[in-house]
């Protein structure tokens, strides 16, 4: 039985979000219905609300760092009972027969994912998808999460995201104890990166525009910081790192950064969805070095992270906030203003 | 003894070549002076001559595709003997003694490698080096290659410049057999690339902006022809190569042949040693895709490369000319008119 629940959406991409009844769909045998706690406010959510990367179908509900208790299950699920604490993230179905989902990379369905929202619901015809800002949401068993019972429930749910988003280029790339990592960019991405790379036993470099941002990078686990403005420190540290996690969202200059890595290291890139400014060839020539890139993480890698977060407890640094306060939020994320990732307390919707 | 030789070079960077006489330093212990038979031209050389890169001190002796036979031998030399057919590509020396001369990437060396033209000398004090445009040279037996004498002599050269700047990425990369490899440009770089590739049992995809190039291409081995200004022929083949080589020597839109890439998959840029034009981000992110540099390879890749050949048969297709023509020759390479290489007879100059 399809059943209706509260959540936040826009009608358009000139409207703020307001209170919005949506239909979930009734739980099929593979389904897994959760009641969201929380749910993480991601740049991503944003930019589809306001259409900035075209494709966005109102009315929009976004919303992909979820988490919750299981609240029903489907009569063939095995892996998850009623009262877990579970997570969904940026994906929720996938064709689960081509090459990319064989290899556990759903986020590269041949077929094209189903996104956790503004994709096309396989189950709701017309419709698309709705996202966590919810009281509630069906998924498919295949992409819930298993969420470790000794975290902070709330500072989870950024890690759906944020916290794949960093730990897939460090896992992809086996960024192991005593590599000299560089993280670009103290932000929602940025600060997961620095407690990501910390953890694998690295020598952590904060490279930032922003000096002021050098001791928060310290207590989250940076050993260094690197202001790039400063052409003396960038220098010495010229050819010197293993990997270079760069979360800039916008495009910037490559050149400089591309410097900092030694022979055969790899810069990747997560956030700079857009034009890259042009950088010089002989940057990669000189020193056999990459620039490679990297999307979210498919379901076993992201359960992976979740284990591992579990085993070294980490989750992100958060500021809660009222599901009636996200326009609020929006702004404030937009101008950078977060330490370092809202979250939802959906109690706010209930 | 130092001796005195003929050769060709520019006294300044708006000269036309022409002939002087050079020092070459006396045959040290561990030295081997090679008689120079044949010298390939290299786009390198007249970049340098003309100082186009900067840093061209003059007289500019180009030339780094050196072959010849061994005239004289130091008292510890023990892998060479008079008579031998060797080759000496773009390095001459290194520090032997960093992390890059130990991992067999002397052209990474990080006191800087000595480069077989315009670096300076470390045996003539005040000099630079000169290039393989004389009738002799004299180099530290480590950086002398021995060349298959089943190959043809002439038609060798290009492979110590050529030959080791498209096989190190696609031996680096592993290409193997089966894989789909896309060579992008036929010129003295890419006509090689298309000759590695096939001879590694790849299918090999010629990427051309000229049609006219795919009989041609074909006839080097290539199996498909894929014209990059012909957009429905470029969607039919997006996603599907394992790797491509990139030869193209100037900035370019990057974009339509990352599209190009399966996941994972790596694109090599060995030409364009200028600014590329600004791609997007998300072609790299949206499919875990990579960019890489590469220049030359180490003396031992380049060994490597050169049994490669011999054992394949594997010579560059080349245009043999008299030293006294190579002036004309740099107007013609410069518009691109050689198929695909040209070799000077050094008989012309003795």
């Amino acid at each position: 039985m399809k059943t209706t629940v509260k959540a936040y959406g826009a009608t358009a991409s000139t409207e703020d979000l307001k209170p919005l009844n949506i239909e979930r769909r009734p739980v099929g045998t593979d389904d897994v219905k959760i009641d969201i706690t929380y749910c993480g406010v991601c740049h991503s959510d944003i930019h589809t609300v306001r259409n900035d990367w075209k494709g966005s179908t109102y009315p929009v509900v976004p919303g992909h760092e979820i988490i919750g208790r299981v609240a029903e299950i489907g009569e063939h699920v095995k892996t998850f009972k009623v009262g877990d604490l579970v997570g969904v993230g940026c994906l929720v179905d996938s064709c689960k027969s081509c090459n990319s989902c064989h290899q556990d990379l759903e986020q590269f369905c041949e077929q094209g994912a189903t996104w956790t929202y503004n994709s096309a619901d396989k189950h709701l015809e017309g419709l698309q998808t709705y996202g966590g800002y919810s009281t509630a949401v069906v998924v498919n068993e295949k992409f819930v999460l298993r969420v470790p019972e000794n975290l902070d429930e709330a500072a989870t749910a950024p890690l759906l995201c944020a916290g794949i988003t960093t730990w897939s280029p460090l896992n992809h790339w086996k960024v192991k104890k005593g590599d000299k990592v560089g993280i670009i960019g103290l932000g929602g991405l940025g600060h997961m990166g620095v407690k990501f790379a910390a953890a694998m036993g690295a020598h952590v470099v904060m490279i930032t525009t922003t000096p002021e941002k050098g001791q928060d990078a310290k207590r989250l686990g940076a050993h260094e910081v690197l202001v790039s403005k400063n052409a003396d420190d960038m220098k010495k540290h010229l050819n010197s790192f293993d990997f270079i996690l760069n979360t800039i969202p916008v495009g910037h200059e490559m050149d400089p950064y591309l410097g900092l890595l030694k022979i055969d290291a790899t810069m990747v890139l997560v956030g700079a969805v857009e034009p890259l400014k042009p950088f010089h060839g002989g940057s990669l020539i000189g020193g056999r070095k990459r620039v490679a890139g990297s999307l979210i993480g498919g379901i076993k890698e992201t359960q992976d992270m979740l284990d591992f977060c579990g085993k070294h407890n980490i989750t992100s640094d958060i500021e809660l906030i009222d599901m009636q306060n996200i326009n609020d939020a929006y702004e404030r994320v937009t101008k950078n203003d977060v330490k370092y990732r809202f979250v939802i307390d959906m109690k706010s919707l209930k």
